[in-house]
């Protein structure tokens, strides 16, 4: 992906936050953030990257914290709804499986900045945001857990540990935010392709089904 | 994994670093990286974590990226070590896949926190240090593409990308380090048997042959 393509996916993911000097701020703190970490971050750092004062800040956000919570609470939802949609949609459980790793997989790809951010910092939430958060966490696990029961009860799935394989989906989705190059040679849709062929693979659904 | 066999994994992987006082600081930094980052921690903190002066650890590391680097390499050739004495061990393709997919996701799961600092911290290495760790990296994924390979040669395995699975392996391994909860429900060996069979599962591995 190039540069501004990386830009517009960046800007995209935020194109919620409103006014516009709110959706600034959470951009340079995604950026600041993924650079230098949440603790070495401070809020002056933040609104000096989006050309702000840190008075014009304050009006915005609080605290530092507020920023990564909203940073987490936006991307957390906009995963989760990305997840639910394909494993809620049409088809049988294989292409739901599919097409729920497809679209999980390319959101970590196409915003890995966030990603990382959200995945490395989330002990520096506060308790009742992290509880929050953690509450998201269990709704993706739930949607994709319930695809592969599909599939068991369906008789197309073979999976012995229904709970730790869900992980396991999740964790492999995850941490192509961690690896995902920009400029190397796979793209978010190849990573998605592959991945999804490889959760079809783990749950046991059979090769001459595929 | 309770306080007391945690604190004893994380000793026993510097047990190479001498003088004591140089294995103290190891231990302190990642700690300390772990917690606040790596830019939000100072040679002081580190210092003062294991007890010691500035002017004391300045006798054993000159910079604390010095010691981000002793923390990665001996971190990246510890676990280099078991994936390939796994790989080139006695035993088909499967059985030696299973065996590295399984010593590699407890070493993660067992020194998650060094694991972190690892994975997340590579951007803060230096250029020349960046590279030396960078080709650990490339012999770790060079040990599994070739226990792949012997699979798909030995037609055991039915793998159409083989690069791409073996990244996909690794990062399905290194990401135990994120999620891993020393208090939760999950043991390092479980993780690994479930790992294990997983992996077998993503390379095609026939089911009648598990």
């Amino acid at each position: 992906m190039d540069v501004e393509a990386e830009q517009s996916e960046r800007t995209e993911a935020w194109s919620g936050i409103t006014p516009d000097a709110a959706r600034r701020l959470v951009i340079a703190a995604v950026e600041a953030f993924a650079e230098r970490g949440y603790h070495a971050t401070t809020t002056r750092d933040i609104a000096g990257r989006a050309g702000m004062s840190p008075a014009a800040l304050y009006i915005h956000y609080k605290t530092k914290e507020e920023l990564l919570y909203q940073i987490s609470v936006v991307g957390h939802r906009l995963s989760l709804g990305l997840l639910q949609d394909a494993a809620n949609g049409d088809g049988g459980p294989a292409d739901r499986l599919a097409a729920a790793v497809r679209s999980f997989v390319r959101w970590h790809a196409e915003h890995h900045t966030t990603g990382r951010v959200v995945q490395y910092e989330l002990g520096a939430l506060g308790p009742e945001h992290y509880t929050e958060v953690v509450e998201l966490r269990r709704e993706s696990e739930a949607a994709v857990r319930s695809v592969i029961h599909d599939g068991v009860r369906a008789g197309e799935f073979d999976v012995p540990d229904v709970s730790g394989t869900t992980v396991a989906l999740l964790s492999l989705c995850i941490d192509v935010a961690r690896w995902f190059n920009p400029g190397g040679r796979r793209t978010p849709d190849g990573i998605g392709a592959l991945y999804a062929d490889l959760a079809l693979r783990m749950v046991g659904y059979a090769p001459r089904q595929r």
